[in-house]
Formats: structure tokens, C-alpha cells, sequence
């Protein structure tokens, strides 16, 4: 198996390479690709040295499976050639997730999605994906109509410029001295901002339209109906929601419960004698997302309200991948199902 | 008039002292009180330095108004005992919040309840407060059913310890060093947690029950529905609140904005060019509730979501009890209604 990595000096390039090693990826040969500026540089894997390349002209990444997070630009103008090259790119960005070419894929949530890839398959946004995590499974067993989520975000979501930000703003704070930003409008250290993405003209800004119109493409659900508010904060790499929701049919406490217990991918986190729910500290590092908070909706019969945390550079983004690559390759089906 | 503030070493007994000078409150004799602890500590009040005076037993603060933030237990033993001496007592805690002879106020949503105090007026909780200011006003307006909060929460919440707690954690991160937790059970430097009070058997924290029933006892509304999930976050001093709400009859965005823009104790923040809208640290040493995000709910037509922020020592606590010993004294109201 050929690996290439596009944007692997990024926060997610890195976690990639961390997930190759640690979950053993068959990969044969990786070849790790960034921007011009970066060519050149090494970096570690599995006890070598790979040394970063420039994106060839050609478009041939010379890769039978490419991870790619360069940015929704990089991936816009460059994936299907890519994967006319014959690689199967599983990309990480906003540009094809809602090309109806591209399957919009949660292996635990929609794996055979991916199975009619035409050569490009779409990692959903990281809030959607750490929604969906607790939401799909409700949803399966009682139908999903409408929920309502305020997201706590991690500054990871806008790299490790943003990380680099929240540390340096943080640090500039407690030192009395002048705050500097040059990846957020707003100071985010000691402070909250709603998202830093284009507000539309009916309020919403791109990342709670993402969560709405995702949403309903991964749970093939065109009517769903989700208004979220979307929030950073100054956490590190781990994103927050809470959430209510309201489904088909009315849901105890119970009944959710069980449901989530038996889903895959996440951990139960709600210990009410201890006020133990799930935080982004705990969710940190960590494949598994927390789900806590699981009561009955007190303001709407029926409905549920919950807390979820997620990592959000490794489920909300180079897990959820590389868990992609992980199913295809275990369906051996690699190879576009619809090319020439 | 003969003031008497009870906690005054606290963070919100700090504010009471700043604010009095600040809004030339009408203190003619000024007393300060806190724990035994600290009596004999000076603070200093316009140019003068006050000793704080231990509580006297006799019960008797030979005061005219009392503002009372020194915890629950305090309110709960001394509060009536502090207004048969003659006080009116403001009390900023949530022992008497829900007590039929306490009138629960905010000055710029129910005033009138004021007036028919009995010698023991009741603050609202911080988060409430913050929540209404947007809420009742739309309430007036359209009819309040039903609203799902979700809290973004200063440490300020937790006193002059959770602010305290906040930046030796952050210093600690910051330095790799081990942190220690005195104040909260959970890490809260680059980190947020479900809000540290008690969960009932509902699954919903005490916090998330006081916006419920406070909210009812304040807009004078037993049915209204609210669920709210409170979070604490690596904040200083504001509250932030995510809101979704639904009325008797549909509102649309212009009509929301409308009533918002008129209201009194607010200040509209909603620039969606400049994605400029409520933050906790521009919140900061406001008077003023920030509302911003104002938009119809996708999920829901007819529906309103909006993003506030307010400060949690002034507005959510000291400002809001100081307002209220104002309007009593407009009123000419600072003796019980109902006294013998």
C-alpha cells in the first residue's frame, strides 16, 4: 500500500502520522507532501525520516490512498487528479463534502457510503462528526427530527497556528503584556468567540451550516432540521457540544441510554454522584468520544439533552480518515467503484 | 441612608464598593462585614479605608440596606434577623430565591415585585439574570414557551477562589508543572466542565434548576419550559449563553431585533459583517447584557436563537442588587411593605 500525506506538517499531517504507526496502517511506502515553504523539512515515522516534497506538477502522488488536509484550496483545485492517478484521496476538507461525487463518511455512522467512491471520499467537519457520533445512534433507533447544539471549540480546529495563538495569548495575559492575533479576529485566551467562519445573511456562519446541511447528508435525512450555535474557546484540541434533540417517537432516559451504551466509538462519561461528565481534557488524546449528560429533555417530553466531547484532530478529523482507509481496505475496495 | 455589605472581602463584595462610588449611591454611614476571619483587614471606599467588622451577634448591622453576599449560609441563619433590625436586605445568594416572601428581582424585567418586599429581597442567580435581560423583554413581546440555554460560565461564579484557581492552573499548564485543584473538582485551565453543583435525579445540576424555577418565579410564568446545560469555562468574569427560544406566536428576526434594540440594560453586538457579536471579555466591566447572533431559528420557524454575554460580578450579581436598592429608594420603598 502507497501512503501519501498532503498538509503533513499540519496539525492533522502530524496526527496522521502518529495513527499510521499506532494503529499499524499497511503502509508500504509513505510519501509526505506540503507546501513549498516546508519542502525539504524531515519528519519522524516509525523511527525514520521522511522528507517533505513539494506536490508534483503532474498530480501523480505516486499513492494508492491519500490523507489529505492542506486546505480546502489545495484540495479543491488538486483531488481528482489525484485520484485520477489512481489513488483514492479521503480528504480532509470543506471543498467535496457536499459534491454528491463524493461520499460523506463516519465509518461508524455510514461505512457503506464509502464503498461507492468514484476516487474521492469526504471526512465530514469535526463538530459534525462528534455530534453524529452520539446523534446517528439515537437517531437510528428513534428517528432524529430536530436538535438544537451550542458547540465549546478547541483552537486545534484552525491548526496549529491556532494552538500557537491560545498559548501565546495566554501567556501575554499573565504577563500583563498586549495581546497579538494573527489567526483569530478576537483574542480567544481567557475569552469565547462565536466561530470564525463567513456569517450568512440568515445568521448562521459556514460551520452551522456545515453541521446542518453534513448532517443531513450523512444520515440521508434531507429534512432534518439542526440550529446550532458555534463557539471557540480556549481549549486546546478537544471540541464540546451540548445538545437536545427530539426525535420520531418520545425517548426516556433509559432508553437513550441503552442505545448509546451499545454504539460504537463512544464512552459513556456520566457520574452524577461525582459530577463526572465528559470534558475536553478527558476527551483529549483519545479515539473514543465521551457522551455524559444524558437526561430527558426537562424543557420538551420525549426529547434527550447530552454533552459530548470528541477530540477534534483525531476523531473530528485524522481517525475518522484513516478509519475510512481502514474500511476500504478491509472491503478491498481501494479502487474507484464507478471508474473507466 | 446606613449601608451595610456583608462579604465585602469577596469578589462581588468588591464590586459593591466600587459600584457604590461609581453610581454615587447615597451612603451616608457605610459598614463593611465578612468572616471573622478577615475582620480588622481594611478595604478601601472612596478615598477612606473601612475595617471589616466580623457579623455582631446581636444581629443588628444598624444598617438601613444590606447587600449580602457572603454564601447561602450566612443569608440563610441572618437574613431575616439582619431586616427585623430595621434592613432591607438584598441578598445575593439562594436562600431566599424561591421563598414566597422574598420578591426575586431584576430591576429592568419585574421592578414592581420590589415594592412588596417584606425586608428580605432576593438577587437572581448570575446565569438567570444574564439569560433574561434577553428573554423577558421578547417574553412582553411574543410570549415566552420554551428555551434551551446553554452556558458558557466565568470562574468568577465560583469567587475570588475560582479566579484565583483559574491563572495558577493556566501558570501551571503554561509551565508543565502538575496542577492543583482546590476550588473545582475538575481542571478548568484550558479545559470546561458541566457546572460544578449538585445533580438531582432528573440529571439536570442545580445551576441548570435555578434558571428553570427562578426564571418561572421572575416573569411570573409557572409553566414555562427551559433547559438549560451550564458549563464552566476558562473564563474571568462574564457569562456567555447560547439560547434558542419559541413563542405563542412566530417571531421573525426583524421583530426580535426590534424589541431587543429597546430594551433597557442591553446593548446590541451583532456586526455579521465583521463576525463581531458578544464575547465574555468585551462583557467585562459593563453594566450592559451583550445580545448578539440574533436570528431565526432553522430549526424551528418562528423561533429566535441569540448569543448574550454579560458580566457575571456586576450585572449577574452586585450591579443588578445595587440597582435594586436604587429603585427602592426612588420608590421611597426602603421600609418592609407589610412591617407591623
Amino acid at each position: 500500500m502507497r501512503v501519501a500525506i498532503v498538509g503533513a506538517t499540519g496539525a492533522v499531517g502530524q496526527e496522521f502520522l502518529r495513527l499510521l504507526t499506532e494503529r499499524n496502517f499497511p503502509s508500504e511506502e509513505l510519501r509526505v507532501f506540503a507546501s513549498k515553504r516546508s519542502a525539504g523539512k524531515q519528519l519522524s515515522f516509525a523511527g525514520k525520516e521522511l522528507t517533505v516534497e513539494a506536490l508534483p506538477e503532474s498530480g501523480d502522488l505516486a499513492a494508492d490512498i491519500v490523507f489529505s488536509s492542506a486546505g480546502g484550496a489545495i484540495s479543491k483545485a488538486h483531488a481528482w487528479t489525484w485520484a485520477a492517478h489512481g489513488a483514492v484521496v479521503i480528504d480532509n476538507t470543506s471543498a467535496w463534502r457536499l459534491d454528491p461525487r463524493a461520499p460523506l463518511v463516519i465509518p461508524e455512522v455510514n461505512p457503506e457510503a464509502a464503498l461507492e467512491h468514484r476516487g474521492v471520499i469526504a471526512n465530514p467537519n469535526c463538530s459534525t462528526i462528534i455530534a453524529l457520533m452520539a446523534l446517528a445512534p439515537l437517531h437510528r433507533a428513534f428517528g432524529l427530527r430536530r436538535a438544537t447544539v451550542a458547540t465549546y471549540q478547541a483552537v486545534s480546529g484552525a491548526g496549529a497556528a491556532g494552538i500557537d495563538e491560545l498559548q501565546a495569548q495566554t501567556r501575554a495575559t499573565l504577563a500583563g503584556e498586549p495581546l497579538i492575533s494573527n489567526t483569530f479576529d478576537h483574542p480567544i485566551a481567557f475569552n469565547l468567540f462565536s466561530h470564525d467562519s463567513e456569517v450568512g445573511e440568515d445568521g448562521y456562519n459556514l460551520e452551522e451550516r456545515k453541521m446542518l446541511s453534513e448532517s443531513r447528508k450523512i444520515l440521508n435525512q434531507p429534512a432534518l432540521r439542526i440550529s446550532a450555535t458555534c463557539i471557540r474557546v480556549a481549549v486546546f484540541r478537544a471540541h464540546t457540544e451540548a445538545i437536545h434533540a427530539e426525535f420520531d417517537v418520545p425517548v426516556d432516559e433509559s432508553e437513550a441510554r441503552r442505545v448509546l451504551s451499545e454504539a460504537p466509538g463512544i464512552r459513556i462519561v456520566d457520574d452524577r454522584e461525582a459530577n463526572t461528565f465528559p470534558t475536553p481534557l478527558a476527551a483529549s488524546g483519545r479515539d473514543d468520544t465521551l457522551v455524559g449528560r444524558i437526561r430527558e429533555d426537562a424543557s420538551n417530553p420525549g426529547g434527550i439533552a447530552l454533552l459530548v466531547s470528541g477530540d477534534q484532530i483525531r476523531k473530528g478529523a485524522a481517525l475518522n480518515a484513516v478509519q475510512i482507509g481502514e474500511y476500504l481496505i478491509d472491503k478491498g475496495a481501494l479502487r474507484s467503484s464507478v471508474s473507466s
